[in-house]
């Protein structure tokens, strides 16, 4: 991993991913205590930046092996992320999901164009489903984090924040990214260290699923108890995976906890003052900026919203409870 | 009026005002028919764009004339515009606003450091009370609509929407505006007649209050019989203006009618497909688009999404009647 294949994927991406703006309110850096930058994702194509790794790891294939197809195994973000990247390069996609997945990520999964395959997740293993189909067919397997092109592709949201960082005279400051595996944040601290050594990546996470904090305190991998339990369910990866972790350790932190009703406080505030929708896990990072000012340095934080794929009636809870 | 104070508009909002992108998602494309672009000016400062005709406006003062301060009267988009702007530029700004107006909108024009004068809709009259302090403090009269600088300023939007549209390979398309006094219509339409003529300026309006649709049909001003009874508050102008309609009734039409239950489905497809907060008054294009694709022409439509300041309970009552 390094720098030279973030910017060999924003070129591959060029034309095909949306660049995201800088939001700002002054009402927000009010509460913030400092100026407080956001940055979109859930703008981008399908609803989260999911879709930047998957259009990178789709691009960097050889035509050939593209031709055949790809497979992914998700019932959230990176599956409609790798389903309507296959579907703009006009190739397959096969995605696993789980039988008892809710309905309508089902059925956005197969509008973007992909063959859903489901399993049983109490008698069948995911990963055999996934080895049959790939090796009868010829599919590549697109991981959702631990993947050097995924993590390209998710850098270039690093060099978008470098850049407009830049013309907004900011040459220190926190950057809060909403932290599952790690693609994102260690995409985005490498993409920094290069472009903007200045800015500090951190990762923001929920209370009880803090596993990359933790590992970035301990020097050790120690997967979360449970994978239930927070609503913010895009983010709750048991561990940081292999390749991320070492670009985290050596880049970023410390980590930053907020709790789930920090996160909803957030979306409620975003709706209300940036006029955009994001979901719990997206919401972290923006939570942690918001109401965790004493944790950060310096008088700018940048804030990552990863996505705003959220069940309407969340949105609406989280509204009545903090508007 | 012309193209030239448009792009002098441009290049004094240059690193003020917010450069908002183009969305657009396969979801809504297969609702409308054709490709859906969506312009969300209500990503802009102060949640629409309103903000850049303000702007427009006091950076088009001299300095000695701008350091007196600006008036405006609106309890809406026009008054946060224009004091977000003064408050910008460090200047004062008196906003004169109903006394019934909703607190939140009276506390929000408050905090973004504008002076809020309450005036008696019955016993009173604004215009009064507005010319007498002008006069007492040197003011200047910032209007919401028929004034050639705030034409200009709503104009970059059409800029924006030309470059964008290049880029996206669009010659020709129908641009859905959402429809009020007229001044971003005409400003838009002025635009894109110098830099896109291939792309067509229509207003869209809610029912009932359709009166650029007809002056543009009849050639003759028919102000509405009422302002009540819409739920798109902020286009429910009484008539186009005396500089805007000339504008419109050259480039612009016809005119698009939406219901109030199409607006507010279009902001709950915008919540679920765009990922972006949009109000009544500013989702009129966005249904015109999606709901009345067979008055549209081509197989492309811009829509312009004027702004995102909608009451919270409003919003989820859209959600829970349109998902």
């Amino acid at each position: 991993m390094n720098i030279q294949m973030i910017d060999a994927a924003q070129t591959r991406l060029k034309g095909h991913v949306r660049k995201t703006p800088l939001l700002s309110s002054p009402f927000l850096d009010e509460i913030a205590g400092r100026r407080l930058y956001v940055k979109p994702e859930c703008l981008q194509h399908t609803g989260s930046f999911k879709f930047r790794g998957a259009w990178a790891a789709l691009s960097a294939l050889t035509p050939e092996t593209r031709k055949r197809g790809v497979i992914a195994f998700s019932s959230g973000n990176h599956a409609q992320g790798v389903a309507y990247a296959a579907q703009q390069h006009g190739v397959p996609a096969v995605i696993i999901m789980p039988s008892n997945a809710p309905q309508l990520k089902i059925d956005n999964t197969r509008a973007l164009g992909a063959e859903v395959v489901l399993y049983d997740r109490e008698t069948e293993n995911r990963e055999e489903i996934g080895d049959t189909l790939a090796q009868e067919r010829g599919l590549t397997l697109i991981r959702p984090y631990d993947e050097p092109q995924v993590i390209a592709g998710q850098g270039t949201v690093g060099l978008e924040i470098a850049a407009q960082a830049a013309r907004q005279g900011l040459e220190t400051a926190d950057v809060l990214v909403c932290c599952g595996g790690g693609g994102l944040t260690s995409g985005i601290a490498l993409a920094l260290e290069a472009r903007a050594p200045g800015l500090r990546t951190r990762p923001a996470e929920p209370e009880g699923f803090d596993d990359v904090r933790r590992a970035l305190e301990t020097g050790r991998i120690q997967p979360n108890p449970t994978s239930l339990g927070s609503v913010c369910d895009a983010i709750l990866t048991p561990a940081p995976g292999k390749i991320t972790f070492p670009i985290m350790q050596r880049l970023c932190g410390p980590g930053v906890v907020v709790t789930d009703a920090e996160c909803l406080h957030a979306m409620a505030l975003a709706f209300l003052r940036l006029k955009i929708v994001i979901e719990p896990g997206g919401a972290a990072a923006l939570a942690g900026a918001l109401f965790h000012g004493d944790q950060l340095q310096g008088d700018a934080v940048i804030a990552v919203a990863t996505g705003g794929n959220v069940d309407p009636q969340m949105f609406q809870d989280a509204l009545t409870a903090f508007l």
